[in-house]
């Protein structure tokens, strides 16, 4: 390993970005000039192609961090009136709650805690027993513990009950499919520095085109309005405010080296080969996963914090940040635990020295194989 | 002049930024890393150090377009019985007129038109006339039309009249002197991608401390409220959500240089030589400018468009950028007109390119010297 090179990053995003992308940014466009227009038109035109959604909705990008596109796809498809079920299992459905109140909507929530998904049938009931609920806002992949959840079965339901659908795709979209043909979304927002593997300073949004139609009036902000992001854009191509010139060049670079991997599927398998190659491991020397494999997801992975007296999380990764790999501290409330992240770009053999920096780690704390706190094995049974 | 390489942007951003600040681009940050967080801090420290802001503001980065970072200040230092006048001569003022409509907190305008200064008399007049306003929100060099508001005069009658100035100094900080100890704000927001020469992918503001500590429950919105975003990063060290690593990088490395060229004044020293080179050439071209010289900022200067049946500007802009500059459009309602900026990686060796490119495109489209339209003669006398 290269040791002056910089440490990989196996975390849930900023990601290691290939040197194409960020090349890409070694140059100054003017944001009012067609050239740039016509890489603006093309990000949206492939994000729509991603998920098949090119019929249906239009790609709203937006200046500013996932959170911002969440915001803003909320407070721009959510009339005054609406009120708003929001599924909960960690950091990012609680974030939405919070913008929720912010924004002055009505809302109530399903809160699964830290790492229960939540099912389907439970979302049937809620739905069935209030009428008033016009929208249902789901996280896809819960970051916090790594969830998958599960997407398909609650837009049916949603679906089934004439309600209207946001998911937060922000660590899954580009790496998981998304058909909008099949799912029944009316928002999905994301990032570009994701499974897309840009570098971050914007995000996006996709809106059923027949629903953003009628929502000129509901955004509270004029920075967050994607009703008017997107008449202004349909209207001139051109972003209302500075673009971030380069991070959207980048990401069209990006863009095109995922459709060299094969697109969804393509990075679907490598990241899928790189959480395979991180699980088994992590487990030979000891750790335990957070969650079962069925709810593992090939985005980032929870692991429990070693039991051992000798263990602390600050000196654990600054060990194996030395040896060349940046981790991830835990988000639980309850638990101690880390998160290794699969995305980016990373592969087998940036798995394989991640997995001898933590062994490096441990040997140098003086912590025994096999010591996984027993209290924290007493996890839920899904 | 290399003719593969990319056009010179003369515009009042994007800028053309040096290969060193974005050479800086590659590479990825782990946002959550403390590398990364000593480069957070220590961007807001020079900031406050060029504004002399150190002992009594803070600075809060914030992801997004410049126009975030005036629409998130206004909301966190506006209490909601708040009534603000806004002093407007051109686009940037109507954009603060739009936001607060949007928060909808109480305003009134001073409305100069395209391209009059508003005059401290007339502002004198206003709040002693209504002592309902609370604040009073300026643009510091409006460039839609190129002019340099009378910032310190305007700041003084607020300062007498005990109301409190927020500043939008996107296109002049960096290369205008502002003295918080002089000058006395409560706000100022200002851009990554305007003097200091950064990319574009995030703006700031330098908030008064005593002021922005009471403000915890003033903002519309969570990924706009810079009281938490302020909170949070005094807590961790961290942006709340992620940030633009790679913008902040190539900033950090903008602000290098700008120490390296002399700060403030020697960048302004430059950006008026620029003007100077620029003005001088196109009047010996027979163009106008909008402006008497009393009023031109060093930052954008706005010429009127040339009166002769030949000139249209889509033609002259495709003609100029075919000789590797590109210029602005006009941004006024009654005059036809177009706009060069002076700032980014621009000297005098730009500035003379420009020029000839100009000449050679007034020759292709057989436009002859001194055509001006005689009715756009007819300037306000200020």
């Amino acid at each position: 390993m290269n040791e002056a090179r910089e440490p990989y990053l196996l975390t849930p995003g900023p990601l290691t970005t290939s040197m194409a992308t960020k090349t890409a940014m070694l140059r100054d466009w003017g944001s009012w000039d067609e050239d740039f227009n016509g890489l603006t038109a093309s990000v949206c035109r492939r994000l729509l192609e991603a998920a098949h959604a090119t019929e249906t909705h239009v790609c709203v990008p937006l200046q500013g961090s996932g959170t911002y596109a969440v915001e803003a796809a909320l407070a721009t498809l959510l009339p005054w009136d609406s009120k708003t079920l929001v599924l909960t299992n960690g950091a990012y459905g609680q974030r939405m709650i919070r913008i929720l109140k912010y924004l002055g909507r009505d809302l109530t929530a399903l809160d699964m805690g830290d790492y229960f998904p939540p099912s389907p049938s439970q979302v049937d009931a809620m739905l069935a027993d209030d009428p008033a609920i016009s929208h249902v806002a789901v996280v896809h992949c819960e970051t916090s513990s790594g969830i998958l959840n599960p997407l398909e079965a609650i837009a049916e339901v949603v679906h089934r009950w004439d309600r209207r659908l946001f998911v937060d795709a922000m660590s899954s979209f580009g790496a998981l499919p998304i058909d909008a043909r099949a799912l029944p979304f009316d928002g999905l927002a994301s990032s570009a520095n994701k499974c897309f593997e840009g570098v971050p300073g914007f995000s996006f949004a996709l809106l059923r085109r027949d629903v953003l139609k009628d929502c000129a009036d509901n955004a509270h902000s004029l920075s967050l309005d994607l009703y008017d992001q997107w008449d202004y854009m349909n209207r001139t191509g051109q972003w209302r405010f500075t673009p971030p010139t380069q991070v959207v060049a980048a990401f069209a670079s990006a863009l095109d080296q995922h459709g060299a991997e094969g697109g969804v599927a393509g990075r679907l398998a490598r990241y899928t080969r790189n959480k395979a190659v991180l699980v088994e491991g992590m487990r030979a020397m000891g750790f335990h996963t957070l969650l079962d494999d069925r709810w593992l997801s090939p985005i980032i992975v929870t692991f429990h914090a070693p039991g051992h007296s000798n263990f602390n999380f600050k000196d654990f990764y600054q060990s194996i940040k030395r040896r060349g790999f940046i981790i991830y501290p835990g988000k639980l409330t309850q638990v101690e635990s880390f998160r290794i992240g699969c995305i980016g770009q990373l592969f087998e053999e940036q798995m394989r020295g991640a997995l001898a920096a933590v062994r490096a780690a441990l040997d140098e704390m003086a912590i025994p194989d096999g010591a996984p706190r027993l209290e924290d094995l007493t996890k839920p049974v899904f």
